[in-house]
């Protein structure tokens, strides 16, 4: 048995960026179920909250890397050499991108570059996984739902600008620098551990706390709750990104997503029920963003004919599992 | 007189970014002789090799500036207040982007995204110019030439796709920042004082050089001299970007060029006519970039019918001049 994983390991090198963060730690999860004895590289500009040493099935490492900084970039791919890459690390909030575009931009752009210059420089043989955003796609209309991947982009905000230059610059290094990489564009995902800054994480925690204090009903204040989304598990996207990565063509690019559209007030209903509280939704027509799409639903057939992904957890496990995280991780 | 150029001067501040390069000094030649009393701010990374006392109608500042340092522009802004902004900065040469792809990128996109902060931040009344690349185009078939605004973009080198998030972050900032933005896509400009990297300016030098030292007949080493490109007078460029700029819409994007092709060889021809030398082409075939299009041709229909703008130089005036400039200054 030591001897499969040692052998394995020999092309189970992972160098994942933005190692610190939800989907990352999903990730690891993954491999340590279904790549045992596969070596993870982590960097990230601050330290992970969980504990490297969950992991048993995996060696891991951990460095404190600026993906900006070309020096310590060039140390860490001599000295570990990965087969894959898992481009993680990104600026990822819209907002955000609103209020300092210029930062926004150059830790989402900038910081990929980076990183694709460090590997061009390496001359190392090894696979991107370069993750991006369905924002790129913009307001589409109705009639061109669900969203697929040759449906012409428009990038609308900062953010969108960056993950569109994102996937030009992975073109252009395919094309011309022979760089091996793979692209997702990929939609809103949920799941146990997702900060409460995000939508439907927050919900959770809400009404876990209200619940937690003996309260048998709660307000949620929000905005527009009657847009449709299209949400996928945290487990189902880290699946697909492996899937991606280690089966995906170089040069294209997969919609990550369920390929469902739900109403954002029947997720928030669906989270009462299994908290076992009643809910009354406040609009606050302030949180209401104009230009927000009424409806955004992704295709995932490319992804599905292509490399034979399909989702698996339903979204009432994906909300079990939310509240039972908040449950245990709230007070 | 006095008195009509102090009002004109009230709407009359140009702030002029990449002021040091040739086609700001040849912008200031048609400020000089068209906008009397215009106020120039010009900055730059580099001292400007022109004299600023040669341009006797106008009021010229120049301040040593990189624009990525926000708190040097923000000054600049509050001092100045310019009213229109000429953004010629940039790293325009495509085969230095595919030597430092992140270099280029920076000095081209993040310069550019630091400088419409700045302007955000300062909330002054000021329309932009931003000069662009028909890069941007890639390789356009023949049956889609001339090629027009609404052509698909398509970036293929490091630099091409900087130009091409240089239009999407403009749009973002036109439709959400309100900033008045206009684009151009520049095609191939030639004319006195362009250095001699770019290949008309060294094929007129290279001539001017042999016949000054008496020789009757020379020879060119070059690489595909069948190639049609759309070359442009500098003079005709920054009457076209004073158009764009003064009654071109926000938002909009024009080509400026000349809507005429001609093969590289003929132009070479007409310079050895010119020069009074006989010139012999030697093709070396490492000089061939095999991406390189074979016909590029823009559209200029936009720009004639919008704004009423047509080139005016003829390309055997323009060759005339260039071949003046080389024999003042050249050895």
């Amino acid at each position: 048995m030591n001897r499969i994983v040692e052998d394995m390991s020999k092309n189970n090198k992972y160098l994942i960026t933005g190692f610190s963060g939800f989907v990352s730690k999903h990730f690891l999860d993954y491999l340590n179920k279904y790549e045992p004895g596969a070596a993870v590289f982590g960097i990230d500009i601050c330290r992970p909250s969980f504990n490297l040493a969950d992991y048993r099935s995996l060696s891991i490492q951990f460095a404190k890397i600026d993906l900006l900084d070309k020096e310590a970039l060039a140390k860490c791919f001599a000295a570990f050499q990965p087969n894959y890459i898992v481009h993680l690390a990104a600026a990822s909030s819209v907002a955000y991108s609103w209020q300092e575009p210029a930062i926004s931009f150059r830790n989402n752009t900038n910081v990929f570059l980076s990183l694709l210059e460090a590997i061009r420089k390496s001359g190392g043989d090894v696979k991107v996984l370069s993750v991006g955003s369905s924002e790129v796609y913009g307001n589409v209309p109705k009639k061109m739902l669900p969203i697929k991947e040759i449906t012409p982009l428009n990038p609308l905000s900062p953010y969108a600008v960056a993950r569109v230059a994102q996937e030009m610059i992975s073109r252009v290094y395919v094309d011309n620098f022979h760089l091996k990489i793979v692209m997702t564009r990929s939609f809103n995902h949920i799941g146990p551990g997702q900060k409460d800054i995000f939508v439907i994480s927050s919900f959770a925690k809400q009404m876990v706390e209200a619940k937690k204090k003996g309260l048998n009903k709660g307000q949620i204040v929000t905005g527009d709750v009657s847009i449709i989304r299209d949400f996928l598990d945290v487990r189902d996207v880290v699946r697909a990104y492996s899937s991606i990565l280690k089966r995906g063509e170089s040069g294209e690019v997969y919609n990550v997503c369920g390929g469902q559209g739900v109403v954002l007030r029947d997720v928030i209903e669906k989270i009462a029920d299994i908290v076992g509280i009643k809910v009354t939704i406040k609009v606050n027509k302030e949180l209401i963003r104009p230009s927000d799409n009424k409806i955004i639903i992704g295709s995932s057939n490319k992804i599905k004919h292509d490399l034979g992904w399909k989702p698996e957890i339903s979204l009432e496990r994906s909300l079990q599992d939310i509240t039972r995280y908040w449950d245990e991780n709230s007070n």
